[in-house]
């Protein structure tokens, strides 16, 4: 028997995939969550039905979260991961050596429980001495921080469901006051094919609260479209600004520096959403 | 009831999407067509089950194949266009003031009928004064031209079926024979995640060749993956030393100057492909 799962990106298209097992399913406080081994992408993290990490592609959304405002930011040392439970991007914040503390506040614990247990390549380094792990709400954390934090990174699910306050103005309000007086945050908002009006509007919100406010892309297979936006607001420094010798060799298979001011070059019709 | 259709990509992925209408179906002398109306993307064309182009997304591909090459070369005057029978890249040619000539050479006259029927949009262009159509093979035309083209750009379908031929060494060392002495070509050359090995061969086998080779990638959401490459060979001219003058005000939805250069910034595991 050959099981296939189809994951309906929008009322009208998808992505469907072969399935060699189901390693887990649960209604969690939160949402559905379903960690399936896929033929294609190895383990498959799934939310409420949509694909949130795999083994296979999942290096391109953790490095382009976080290496593009670590590098930005002359001298990142407490980082805030609002989100993010598989442990991806914690994974890649702590390549950089200036980071003191990283900080991982996700509302869903069973996320993290079986991320440690299915996508140990993604999950392990949550176990490192510089990290600290809250199960808590990412909202209440933030609007609870004051100029504690020097970048913070939302890696929230999409705007339904648990994330939904994650797409407020009063949210990108609240994380400039938890940032340092020279934070940079950056947030995953979605697809320019399915979702322009909330690209335009998130980034117009943001560009309301922080002086830098820039959009950058990334290639995910898994993820609707393949093309996939960050927005990313700056109190001081600014993305396109960073100068060569900011950059220190690292080991990534997506992110470059030639990529990093390349990813901030848009299709004009993405452009377009930030005019 | 509901009709979907799914090509799969790869034996263990796929995309699928809601079909509203079959327009046409047959066995060509060359491949099987299909043209189906689909609820997100508008009309699709599909060749042995392949998607090859829709209303909706179509100019990503057709700007970033044409206008590349386009604006690299100082002075296009006569292109070619090597498969391509829906018209997409032949409309983008046509942008270009320079360009006295355009010759299309497809080798299955039913993608072009079926095009001009059921993507006017895309195919309406064909009928232009400028544009030459040949039903014919493209391997052939290419051995019998010399030093006939300034541009020649090779929109062929995956190295299956009619289309093998264009992924040879052969074919490549025939095009620069093709081409001008400040000639230069661009070819489609799959994905990153999938086809890594083709890429491989395919950038190592027109380095071979050309002094000038470049990869670059977009975005087409329809296309396995979502990452697409484009390799370009240029006997002179290098598609990253375009000077700001040559550009000129032209109404696109993807190609930017900006992202002439950006495209070219590869992701690291892209670039590995091409060292």
């Amino acid at each position: 028997m050959s099981i296939w799962f189809t994951e309906k990106q929008t009322e009208n298209f998808g992505i469907t995939a072969k399935i060699n097992k189901i390693q887990h399913s649960e209604q969690t406080d939160f949402q559905k969550l379903d960690m399936v081994e896929t033929e294609e992408w190895g383990n498959m993290l799934l939310l409420d039905d949509m694909v949130m990490t795999t083994e296979k592609d999942e290096f391109v959304y953790h490095e382009m979260v976080a290496h593009v405002p670590l590098f930005t930011h002359p001298n990142p040392k407490h980082v805030l991961v609002v989100g993010g439970g598989d442990g991806g991007v914690i994974r890649e914040v702590l390549k950089h050596p200036s980071v003191v503390k990283a900080t991982l506040v996700e509302i869903d614990g069973k996320v993290i429980e079986y991320s440690k247990k299915y996508l140990p390549t993604i999950a392990g380094t949550l176990e490192d001495a510089r990290v600290e792990v809250k199960v808590d709400d990412g909202f209440l954390h933030i609007a609870q921080s004051e100029k504690a934090y020097d970048v913070i990174m939302v890696d929230s699910t999409e705007p339904v469901g648990p994330a939904v306050n994650l797409f407020t103005k009063g949210f990108y309000s609240g994380i400039s006051k938890a940032l340092k007086d020279d934070g940079i945050f950056v947030a995953q908002t979605d697809n320019p094919w399915f979702k322009a009006d909330l690209i335009s509007q998130v980034f117009s919100d943001v560009k309301e609260i922080f002086p830098v406010t820039r959009l950058y892309t990334a290639n995910i297979p898994t993820y609707p479209s393949g093309l996939w936006t960050f927005t990313l607001g700056s109190k001081i420094h600014d993305p396109l600004k960073v100068k060569e010798d900011r950059f220190n060799e690292m080991e990534t298979k997506y992110y470059t520096k030639e990529l990093h001011f390349a990813s901030f070059a848009l299709p004009k019709f993405v452009k377009d959403l930030t005019e």
